[in-house]
């Protein structure tokens, strides 16, 4: 832990290890430690599914930040139902300068704009798997909590972000609906609403623009949800049931598709799909951005998103009429599922 | 030509149309004219000889831009020598708001700040050569103008900017000392300052921040040479002279290296530096980022500098004291070749 020698009150991380010493987490626990629980409770649960699946064991690297956090990046490479599997848990404490408070002001009114610095806390579940056979599709998943702290510790403004989409090189019908019916569910037990404004927000988000199509055929995307949306309990409630919906709303597919036959011809349009799936992650997500502009971040944690291999050539168009063409026509024109 | 009705003077694209039809360009034409000329030229040079060595022809695909201008895009994909070519010529008319003036005027002081909008003209000469031989090292190469008209068509700012880097995944110090005397002596004959100023300043853009390396081990950059710093005809003389260079700089590498034995281990770390060179382009490039921000670009001609295939291995390192290792520590301490 490095900070100032002039300082002699502990900073949040120092508070929260202390906490963590002295006693368990519970419901009444600040949110911060019952969410960086849940999450790696979660991780642990999903690395678990995943090797049974695949046969092999993820590769585990606990790392700390020097002014505390740190994190969990679990990744399996060359499996034999996975060419690359990444499961990362991360938890970071910082200090938001003024012009990154201001910034943040205009979709957090309360964020106190008369003070020069505000301690902060984010921690999330990142994750992207990405099978070897064409026909199963990549996942992408993402939750996760921003907190700012008043000095003494106690919590001053809070919201959560995330969402889950599906990324096939195949489009089955069946596999996007099934994929989308079960995240529906999870938001509509909450709020009917939920879905149909996070279904929106997804296809708006995983945009390659400058290609002007869609990532992959969508799921759910939110951010900045705070109290103006609804109290900390029901909205940690809800990305607890989005977190708990992501196995069954991906381990059918994968099952039903991980062991089809396959072609050279459809294992390089996966390829050329990837090198997509590349473009979208290099140029327009901002948690990539926000993540290798942060100095001091594990870029090797950040960039675990990346396929093991992706292609580019020149010009390519699937054949009129093809399975191909019909995948890109759908992300060019997203469709609804449920 | 898709102009508002109520407008009857030709625009820029236009004039020079027009120009271009009655006479042959000439060193009394404009120099908008005149790079064209020189560009178009040039490429159909650097594409005969590559395609001499390859064995294999290049696509060539002639574009026009909506609003005036164009190109030609020049690709050879999986040829005898090269995984994948581009050699790419745009011309772009068009129009500049207010706010990128102002921008434009943190560089250039002579522009004026009293217009609404200004005409503008840029034409560039693109390559990246990809060979398939993990000992032959990638190059690349850009020299590109940049006017800004008056109402009349004169022309009012004027910049040229380019460059040309080396980025080998084996090195080989012979190489990397021929590339840089060899542009070292093209920017002598014309200042002695160029060399060691360009130099650096390449070291610096070709720089994967997140990753605290360079792209590769350099060549020159240099952008905004306006009056300023010396006067137009000299500065084209000298880009002139960088574009001729190019063929005796790589060439000669290129020759000795394409039929190399390797194996299977160092196609694997080729694959491994083209992810960072996929990296540099889609995170840090500002070219790649202007384009791929301007509404109605190619975005295939923009991408053809992404490499046929690349790969992401998660914390892949290469064995201490190895060749590779030697390479990575090379291009984390830039070392002066000449």
């Amino acid at each position: 832990m490095i900070r100032p020698r002039h300082d002699y009150s502990p900073c949040l991380a120092e508070k929260d290890e202390q906490k963590k010493r002295e006693a368990a987490v519970t419901e009444e626990s600040p949110m911060r430690l019952r969410m960086e629980k849940f999450i790696k409770e979660q991780q642990q649960i999903i690395v678990k599914e995943l090797e049974r699946i695949d046969g092999k064991k993820f590769r585990k690297d606990e790392w700390t930040r020097p002014n505390g956090g740190g994190g969990i990046t679990c990744v399996l490479q060359e499996g034999n139902v996975f060419e690359k599997a990444g499961v990362g848990v991360s938890v970071v404490y910082g200090s938001l300068p003024k012009p990154a408070i201001m910034k943040m002001r205009e979709n957090h009114k309360n964020l106190d704009p008369d003070v020069e610095s505000l301690e902060f806390f984010a921690a999330g579940l990142s994750m992207v798997l990405h099978p070897s056979n064409p026909m199963a599709p990549t996942v992408h998943l993402n939750y996760r909590y921003f907190e700012t702290a008043n000095p003494d510790g106690s919590s001053q403004a809070w919201w959560f972000g995330g969402g889950c989409d599906l990324t096939p090189s195949y489009l089955f019908d069946e596999d996007a609906i099934h994929f989308h019916k079960t995240i529906k569910e999870a938001c509509d037990s909450h709020d009917k609403t939920y879905y149909p404004r996070f279904k929106k927000w997804c296809d708006k988000y995983f945009f390659n623009k400058h290609r002007g199509e869609c990532r992959g055929v969508g799921g759910i995307f939110f951010d900045d949800l705070d109290e103006t949306e609804r109290d900390q309990e029901n909205t940690f409630a809800f990305v607890q049931d989005c977190l708990k919906a992501f196995l069954p709303s991906y381990i059918p597919i994968l099952e039903k598709r991980k062991d089809m036959p396959f072609d050279a011809k459809e294992k390089e349009w996966q390829q050329i799909r990837r090198g997509k799936y590349v473009e979208f992650n290099l140029v327009h997500d901002r948690g990539t951005a926000f993540g290798l502009n942060t100095p001091g971040s594990r870029v090797e944690s950040i960039l675990m998103s990346l396929p093991l291999t992706a292609s580019w050539k020149y010009m390519y168009e699937p054949e009129p009429k093809s399975r191909e063409q019909r995948l890109v026509d759908v992300l060019k024109e997203p469709k609804e599922w449920v």
